[in-house]
């Protein structure tokens, strides 16, 4: 694996086993696409990543220090910043044993850049093979809609895509509710009427979900936020993902289940490609 | 902290980066006991452990490989081992990137040892101050039952017990169920039936939980698991708590409810005293 961490400024490959992240999962993280060398909805991440802090008691980032360190990162990397992936990771650091810590403890921040390419061109074309996971998400989470460091249920849930050689699997919440995929956000079109999950028990609200969403919007064409039945991810007439690198791809097949890459997930790939989304033009 | 890492047989300080317990979370633990230079309750450790690595597709450990290695851990280690704490972490380990592994992955082994001392006379005696947490764990978890590297649920609560300096606090689902405190498992005495919560939907299935339970079902006294609510908890005639550091310590108090430290909960110390938890002897 080409990765490169850095920490305080120094290029680093470890971190200290007494760190809440390692030991507790306690911590967030952000996986940006870095695109001509900027970092791709840097404000959303930021957002994110704050909003994450106030949950869990971190001290929320400075938006300006944190975005000089990426930037220095990024030059300092090998990877190509015309195209690659910066990864943040914010963590509880080292403190006394024991699962507490203070309130708006300092986070220790690594910043890891790794080489990049897009995904294929037949994928944007013709739309991406998926499952329906096997691996259930626990419901009400407390930190629901966050990008923190407990992703075992991914890991799972991915580790069947892998083994399914599927490129994306879709997963449910132990109710039976559509959620999202183990690394994007699920759409749905029906009657041209365009849904993703509600994501306040389970599930990672994605930079890309939101971006697709306020473009949407912004062009007058409302996107609404429900509950998500497997009846009706199945009945939809388009299904489309987003997320944070490949923008948005078009789903062709999910289990036995097939669908035509549809107009309405077109003009959406057609409007993220407008926004800047560069990857989604066909 | 004085803290004392072991892979591989060295001395460590700090893990890769790219380690999948530091990225995901994606590992499990243990947190033993060590009395007389002797691991308490191994077997339970190493069987959970086991159970661990089946629910997450990670190779098994080697029982007389990984206790060889703690007993080295500990050889080396300058905590006294006549009463100390090590922790094994098993994690997925340096994988390419992406949530995603390969089935029964090899997992990476490291090997903590900490310094300890015993719970204060007074807290057995006379019994423990706790808190019902507002932090609620999300129901129906993939990996209920194991003690993951995914414990950000359990920092949340325990932050909170810190804030109010209770020694402990309770958890309940968010369906309002009591499951257990944040560091250990919880027991409730009404009208002479012992009863703990079930635990197949979220929790911890603590090693001196089942130790409690197999001694008193040997002696005739039967435990029962069933789901649990605040009215009942808090309706109990006694309450108490085990883990495998302090072994079993009465609740005198959560939140605004007091109990009297009672014969049941006295038995039940005295009997786990007997069976080679020390500290429990009143």
């Amino acid at each position: 694996m080409r990765s490169e961490w850095f920490h305080n400024g120094e290029a680093v490959r470890s971190a200290a086993l007494d760190d809440r992240g390692f030991q507790y999962g306690d911590g967030l993280f952000e996986t940006i696409a870095v695109r001509h060398g900027e970092p791709r909805l840097w404000p959303y991440h930021l957002e994110r990543l704050s909003a994450g802090c106030a949950r869990l008691s971190l001290q929320p980032p400075d938006g300006d220090a944190l975005r000089g360190a990426l930037d220095h990162a990024l030059q300092q990397a090998s990877a190509d910043p015309v195209f690659c992936v910066a990864k943040i990771i914010l963590s509880g650091g080292v403190t006394r044993r024991g699962y507490g810590r203070d309130s708006f403890a300092r986070a220790s921040t690594f910043i890891g850049v790794f080489p990049s390419a897009p995904v294929s061109a037949s994928s944007y074309r013709d739309g991406v093979q998926t499952i329906l996971c096997d691996t259930r998400l626990a419901v009400a989470s407390p930190t629901a809609g966050l990008k923190t460091l407990n992703r075992l249920e991914q890991v799972l849930a991915r580790s069947e895509c892998l083994s399914a050689a599927a490129f994306e699997g879709i997963t449910q919440d132990a109710e039976g509710r559509v959620i999202c995929g183990t690394m994007s956000n699920v759409f749905v079109v029906n009657d041209n009427r365009i849904v993703t999950p509600a994501l306040d028990r389970c599930g990672v609200r994605g930079v890309m979900r939101r971006h697709a969403m306020e473009t949407l919007c912004g062009a007058g064409r409302e996107v609404e936020e429900a509950d998500l039945s497997e009846r009706e991810l199945f009945a939809a007439d388009e299904v489309f993902l987003t997320n944070s690198q490949f923008g948005v791809l078009p789903v062709h097949r999910c289990d036995d289940s097939e669908w035509p890459v549809g107009d309405v997930t077109r003009q959406v790939m057609a409007m993220l490609a407008d926004s800047g989304i560069d990857e989604c033009r066909l």
